[in-house]
């Protein structure tokens, strides 16, 4: 509290590190690119873990629970899997005091362990499609970390299924990306675009990887979640077969998808200022921050009057009384904003006269006064014009910082400066990608889904016949 | 299904097996000691977590998240903890492709993690108490493991507080003893004994642990849940001191406690039948199993009756309607037994005709035909009965194989025979308590709560006079 978060002007990534350490979301682990998740930081990823969870649920998926030790072997069963992986392993080779006759690798996903087991469950179409999820630690060694956004140790879900046919595995990936779209928009505040990855940016293993790209206030991309359709490929590496219904023997068709604890730092650079978290309400642990005003002289009748408050409060609300006697009303103040409150109500003696309380939007920091019977419907509905107001602000953040570009100058000159969505032509080819990459660090987050480029758009890098729209950009 | 389960009477290890992988909550993992939640399984284990939260919640507790691996030299940092835990270690050697400069172990358990974190976190008595609960993966190298009740890798919560005072500590310590006490009995419909354990059995890092054992239809006993208090032993490790009220320094006082995916194992153990499963209603994922019994002439008819009636149970309950036509009302009825669904409906035209549907008891397979305007309170109040039944039964179960014994022909014989639990005086001496465990493979499980032996009580191995009352038994 005493320490001063750094103005997101002089320096975002320096803001990003005090506002998630100051507000204690999390702190720094004595193991290399390891975090500690602290109660409050932990209290929003429970947050989006029980809304995410709905979500599956009610899209049929049932939770179950894999090994954290994958047997080595079981890695290299899928040629572009374990190259894409072996670079991050973290390799378990004693245990028990001797030395391991195969070494067993800390899962950095669990698509191998995963297939191991639906060899024993799959063997007809009756038994399709098993649909799945896991709530789990994942472990990738990563040379560059920052909290939240990229640690070596992370929490996240993973979805793993498996359908009879082609169609059905590209109809789950879609609805699970609908799923993450829905819930960044609607629990995040976090507007996304949905699309597709290009070849070179999907994941190690998958046919078609979909993704969902959000918009940070540095104008740098964060891919926010990913759902893979994996085709035949883990079906055909760990001989997962299935008599189908006309009688006949084919592999299975396969999907994995996942969002993780990255999702908070996502919330963070989406929504934060420089007082610190500002947080949507629909995910904020605590929604109502109550600030009694008093003195030595009328304590009793202010806290006495602040907990009936607080009680009425309650009943739809998760309230923080700041009651205590040893702190300032304007330390509370301030406390209040660097944690993400979505309301302050403050109610002192001047405002038990007149029969009103104080609020303030985190968002905006405005103060409203409202007649005190008034309290929980003006709360109420506050919240909700703070939900939609953080939303509509980052979509017109957004719009703001979306740019259609064709000229490469032109595309050099915005990467250069202050970046963005560039939605340009691409003739898909990846060397184009990779000189871009090269020359402005700018990545194809996502081909939006749905939009085929007209005849006359041209690649923004070669000039050659755009094949597809991208939206290039910096990101984390 | 098709499978048969060995009979208890026949083979009371065999028939645990049969009812954990026929009734699909768990499966054996290709990695030794290792085993694969399945969804039957893992909604058991999310039910007891959720209750658990709120008990922990409501206490106080707020959950963070601290690294699975953890520095090889944190855990020489406390003498007994490290040769405790030594032999069960995992242990990572190598990760992103080179050889770590010091080995990082897979979690056995979290202190000495966590204590490192405190030293950061508690420097006032402002900061405590710190009351932090972990939901977790740990990793122990078993080398004989058994399905939930004693694997490689399992999933548990682990509380961490730290305190003021050695009162607080202890108070802390106890409290939570008798949340596991009220959730085993309230929700698992398991009575337990709740007591301190002898210097042998107790946590490695320990001043004093206190467990809740229960009893298993085989007469073993199974510990089900273990409060530490850890005093100051780990704040000295990690020189965590914090300044007093009254401006001086001390070692902070600490306890640590836990259950985990143990608690699956000791339900079924405790409960269930040779059909399969027999789950407690507060706990079961599924509390009544809907079964139509309909020919192709009045399929339509009867579904429709049983779609509107489970519509209505929906609104209190879980049910789960078997509507399919390929399996008969035999199979159905199997199926819902091997699962453990507590009450199953059965309702078939002349039902209907008669205006009753037929409810069916899981525990004592009763049937008891009810009018179907009555079938929300009659399901309501006979879960309610099921509920305490089990409980009940179990208790009388306990009773009628708790034997006072101070005759150590009597006691030796006693466990040869059915076993059970051993109300005995003990001179508190270590060799009397080896000598038994050697003798008759009996262990204290617990020191009742409470209970001062009176002069005339004497030591059951050696004749000396008793200085406690201990309960023995064989167990898990």
């Amino acid at each position: 509290m005493a320490e001063q978060i750094t103005p997101r002007a002089k320096d975002y990534s320096q803001w990003y590190i005090d506002v998630v350490l100051q507000s204690r979301l999390a702190d720094y682990a004595p193991v290399k690119g390891c975090m500690v998740i602290r109660p409050r930081g932990y209290a929003l990823w429970e947050k989006m873990r029980e809304r995410l969870d709905v979500m599956f649920k009610e899209t049929g998926h049932q939770n179950a629970y894999f090994p954290l030790l994958i047997p080595e072997s079981f890695l290299r069963k899928e040629a572009e899997h374990v190259e894409g992986f072996s670079p991050e392993l973290a390799v378990v080779t004693h245990a028990g005091g001797e030395k391991l006759e195969e070494p067993l690798v800390v899962r950095p996903t669990s698509e191998t362990i995963i297939w191991a087991m639906y060899k024993k469950w799959i063997q007809s179409w009756r038994d399709l499609p098993l649909l799945i999820n896991q709530w789990a630690n994942v472990v990738r060694w990563e040379k560059r970390t920052r909290l939240f956004l990229r640690t070596t140790e992370f929490l996240w879900q993973e979805g793993h299924t498996a359908h009879a046919t082609a169609e059905e595995a590209q109809e789950e990936t879609l609805r699970i990306l609908m799923v993450y779209k829905k819930f960044a928009e609607e629990y995040m505040a976090l507007p996304v675009l949905a699309g597709i990855k290009s070849e070179s940016e999907k994941f190690a293993g998958a046919v078609r990887t979909y993704a969902i790209e959000g918009l940070m206030q540095d104008r740098k991309a964060l891919q926010a979640g990913t759902s893979h359709n994996l085709g035949q490929n883990f079906a055909k590496a760990f001989e997962v077969t299935f008599q189908t219904k006309e009688g006949g023997l084919d592999h299975v068709w396969a999907t994995s998808w996942g969002v993780s604890t990255r999702l908070v730092g996502a919330l963070i650079m989406a929504h934060s200022d420089d007082r610190g978290l500002v947080l949507p309400p629909a995910l904020a642990p605590t929604q109502v921050a109550l600030v009694p005003i008093f003195t030595n002289k009328n304590k009793t009748e202010v806290l006495g009057y602040a907990g009936k408050l607080a009680a009425r409060l309650r009943a739809a609300h998760t309230v923080e009384l700041f009651d205590d006697d040893q702190s300032s009303p304007g330390w509370k103040f301030a406390e209040a904003e660097l944690s993400g409150i979505p309301v302050r109500i403050e109610v002192g003696p001047r405002d038990m006269e007149k029969g009103q309380v104080v609020l303030v939007r985190r968002d905006t920091l405005e103060k409203i006064p409202v007649p005190e019977k008034e309290t929980e419907s003006r709360v109420k509905s506050l919240l909700d014009d703070i939900q939609a107001g953080l939303f509509h602000r980052a979509l017109a953040f957004r719009k703001e910082n979306t740019r259609r570009i064709d000229d490469y100058e032109e595309f050099r000159g915005f990467m250069e400066g202050d970046g963005g969505f560039a939605e340009s032509g691409w003739c898909g080819d990846a060397a184009c990608e990779a000189k871009i990459k090269d020359q402005t660090k700018a990545t194809i987050r996502v081909l939006p889904l749905g939009r085929e480029p007209p005849e006359d758009r041209r690649c923004v890098c070669c000039g050659e016949q755009a094949k597809e729209i991208a939206v290039f950009a910096k990101s984390y």
